[in-house]
């Protein structure tokens, strides 16, 4: 059943709750956030209006009470439409004055008092906003401290709602039917480009609302590359052929690849899909609370370590999943964040192979109290064959 | 005739050549770019693996030579197809040292000669890699100045090259083609999520490779918003619809809009649509190599000022396009940028109308000597009624 759009006002209201219970913790007298899953996860705003660089847009976080939006007009509508109250709005765009004056009368209070501001300033984030602004905003606010809130975005970030989940569920549900379809448009023939084509076509006949993401590989015997853009060279008989796709609904991500062989599959190329295939396995059930994500990863790395000893070139064997198409954390051995019920996460083993070909599987999971459930269909155990 | 995917490296290399005269007159020894559309655009590195926030990417322009980038290691099979002789990796993501200690060794030497590096700090622009780093690799250069190269590459990039207008040329002409199809897919009754749906579709098929921007909107006699998702509210007679897009063909942009009257186009609608189609005529008479933006700007506001004086929320009549949906420059008051030949620029002049409502137009333009050349089919001159 398809979820609901959007979310209800309390999981706001609980979402900002958190934060300031933790600010509370970390001597936080506000946040100050600029990036658009950090602005939708404490508002709801959603719109593509982001892929323009032109605005920066803003939103406070204080240490008690509604957050506060100081946005370009031209969001004043879909903003005015969230659960806040304090939606603040300039011409925008204003080169000689984008935001920044609202945001000095916004942050002097906090500056006089001495109080100290997070902003995101660690792993996996940016400064979505000009940064000659950001340094003439913060010296015209002698007094204020600015303390990284990475953690704590983090923190909040990486469990997931049920509602999220939801959505989230949803979207995996039709990554894999759009997966199914691949056979009916895939074959010898046809030009790797259009392949591409086709699978958004048909994930957006499948209910997709988009799919920003959509790389993969086709080449004799395996592929060598990840992240390419699609040549037009056409599929041929014994090339393995790779689709990782981020599509999304309602503003949430699945992030999972499938690999087929065209034809005819070589020894090569079916053993490492069984390494990989068992890895992720492994990390099925080393997906635990409790465990870390460095436990998850020795656990799959332990199994592609009987093809490859090497690491990759990936850096990691999985990551967090939601709002974005990849969020902390990462399965990786620098990574001992302890894993939590309700945190959506893949597992995306790969390995090298002959000369310079690469595999990647993946799966999406979300954990509960007994262990990984899926949210991909899981792939098949041997290499398909179209 | 569809152009060929990519750029020969003589385009690269003229590219460079441009910047580093530039530089050369700034003070410049080097520039140091992070965002997408920078390193492709002295690079051709082009994928959307963009799309995860997880890992920075860099690019060093030097004062004369070819560019270094300094990426992850998932990107170096794609990078070294590019023209560059020099690709530095690192296995990403690993938070202790992203890269850092790899821009250390390359920048020291402009550091200990006390140069100057250029680094994009100003409108339209953002920082993206964790602030925090950026601090951190600054800190650890005492002896070299930074300063805001953003004039340089927006001088670089607002003039398109006779291969980008190609690109730019073919995606207008798909989303043209892809407009004309709309009345065989929205009509009464059909919700608005679904006329999004298959607009997409549409595109996806007559050739388009990706639509990363969709918007639009449908209310009775006209529409609030243009920045907000679909809704499922189903199209009734006498609203007009709306739909925006930013479609992509090897990643270049088209963005225009059109707009459709269903069943029946109230005298309002049908006023406001003539003011925004003259005032778009005023902006193609206007739009000549040595007018500035702000000429263009008041053509059109002059139109516009039949039925509106306020200036509306959007904050300009238009912008440049290329890479991005929306680039320098803007058709403003506040923008004095004098227009070249091979500009590629949108004309969007809006207005309020009626009870809250609001209306849009777009066109699509190259700017040659002998003025504006329509890249977008011009829209009709009367509100098309579906």
């Amino acid at each position: 059943m398809t979820p609901a759009r959007g979310f209800e006002p309390a999981e706001f209201e609980q979402r900002t709750r958190k934060a300031q219970a933790r600010m509370a913790k970390d001597g936080l007298a506000g946040l100050l956030l600029l990036s658009e899953p950090e602005i939708r996860y404490f508002t709801g705003f959603h719109t593509l209006f982001w892929q323009s660089p032109t605005r920066p847009w803003f939103l406070f976080v204080p240490a008690a009470g509604k957050p506060v939006a100081v946005i370009p007009e031209i969001g004043a509508a879909l903003m005015r439409q969230s659960w806040l109250d304090d939606v603040r709005t300039w011409s925008a765009p204003n080169p000689s004055d984008d935001g920044i004056s609202l945001l000095h009368d916004l942050l002097s209070p906090l500056a006089q008092a001495g109080e100290c501001l997070g902003v995101l300033k660690g792993h996996e984030t940016g400064l979505r906003m000009p940064l000659a602004d950001y340094e003439r905003l913060m010296q015209g606010l002698p007094g204020l401290h600015v303390a990284d809130c990475t953690p704590l975005i983090r923190a909040l970030r990486m469990v997931k709602s049920e509602a999220e989940i939801a959505k989230l569920s949803h979207i995996c549900g039709i990554g894999s039917q759009s997966f199914a379809q691949v056979p009916t448009f895939a074959a010898e023939g046809v030009p790797l480009g259009e392949v591409f084509r086709s699978f958004r076509r048909e994930a957006l006949r499948l209910g997709a609302d988009d799919l920003p993401y959509l790389v993969g590989g086709a080449e004799p015997g395996g592929y060598r590359d990840v992240i390419s853009p699609p040549t037009a060279r056409p599929l041929a008989r014994g090339d393995v052929l790779m689709l990782d796709t981020g599509a999304t609904w309602d503003g949430y991500f699945c992030d999972f690849d499938r690999n087929f062989a065209i034809g005819h599959a070589d020894d090569a190329a079916r053993r490492a899909y069984d390494v990989l295939w068992r890895a992720t396995e492994a990390g099925l059930g080393a997906a635990q609370p409790g465990a870390t994500c460095r436990d998850l990863f020795e656990a799959m790395r332990a199994v592609i370590a009987e093809l490859d000893d090497q690491g990759g070139e990936v850096g990691r064997l999985g990551h967090g999943l939601g709002m974005q198409l990849t969020e902390w954390p990462s399965h990786a051995a620098f990574d001992a964040t302890v894993l939590q019920e309700n945190m959506v996460l893949t597992l995306e083993p790969s390995l090298s192979y002959g000369d310079g070909l690469i595999m990647v599987h993946e799966e999406n999971i979300v954990l509960r109290s007994d262990g990984a459930h899926l949210l991909s269909d899981r792939a098949a155990p041997e290499l398909p064959i179209i």
